[in-house]
């Protein structure tokens, strides 16, 4: 299957060449990367845990927040697109894959 | 600036019609996701927490370990893209902005 | 079994009393809670990313690390206790039911 | 101060013997106990992660979860209470500490 649902091309090569010209290779271990992912979802969540699940439709639109969730969701892509692109996961054929398992497990209604 | 580094819309759009096609769209609120986000997370760095460093390196070659990191990074990477997207969040437009702000922070040597 | 293992119950009493004085019980579900613990286990997770296992045992006598440690340990230990709290959950008695499983699962050598 | 609010000293040493008889010191260094936390975290945050706020207050009564967030609970502690032990840090000082400052940052109403 050739279908492309998510290009992360670019960004794995730029992330690449950030780490390369900061001497970073020494510490984007997968176990390294996986933490600091983890320490990223950590920040996002913080964003949602005070408020409700009605609230939290707002986070992205209100001026308070806007900036803050943009931020940390940006955080969470880079560093979940730098440990696929370390582990050299093509991130587009594991979600095939997934979708695939996801779609069995769970029937359409 | 209009680079493309990551492109999520075929897949936010296949998110969208399986939530569609399972009526899930009241359970899939922001911050529900943000958790479904973290349990993801925490079930990807299960594979990591008893590995060294250097192991880490072979866990998506490795055959007892390889489907399941692939399947582990594909789920994280599904809530993702599912959270920016309920939140109209445009995660390409968010990744360059953030990545000029960690160019300014972290400087090249 | 009574054997007591661990005594959070001064602590839940404190934290209760703290919650009363800042009018938070609107706020402490025990979803609300749980992502509070997740926030701060990633705040936690920080503090070894970038360290090698080797490194992560001086993080609570190194001067730069130490007291941050403290303070996130102790938040984690804080959410945890107050999930527990209001769950009703006797946290002794699963940590004895639980260490009960685990020496099944994992029998000494 | 010499107020106990938590006393996990029996289970500390517990925990030590169980690592002791099972040759785990050479898996517990704190950087591993600490992404061992966050996978535990992760499961607990799954049992709320679909049910609403209200909903989260039943897990611990309602029969199909009441024994999984006991047993997830429990986890948590488990790994805490060892992060803290082999960091060699005293949880009620530090908690203790903490409260404190949350006090002077969140002054009662």
């Amino acid at each position: 299957m050739t279908q492309t649902l998510i290009d992360t091309k670019a960004l794995e090569q730029v992330l690449e060449e950030f780490a390369d010209a900061r001497n970073w290779h020494q510490h984007h271990s997968p176990k390294n990367l996986a933490m600091a992912l983890t320490g990223e979802v950590g920040e996002l969540v913080e964003i949602f845990q005070w408020r409700s699940e009605e609230e939290s439709w707002q986070v992205a639109q209100a001026p308070e927040t806007a900036e803050h969730v943009r931020q940390e969701l940006a955080d969470v892509a880079l560093y979940l697109v730098r440990l696929a692109s370390v582990l050299k996961v093509d991130l587009n054929a594991a979600i095939q894959d997934k979708l695939v398992l996801n779609a069995k497990k769970y029937p359409p209604l």
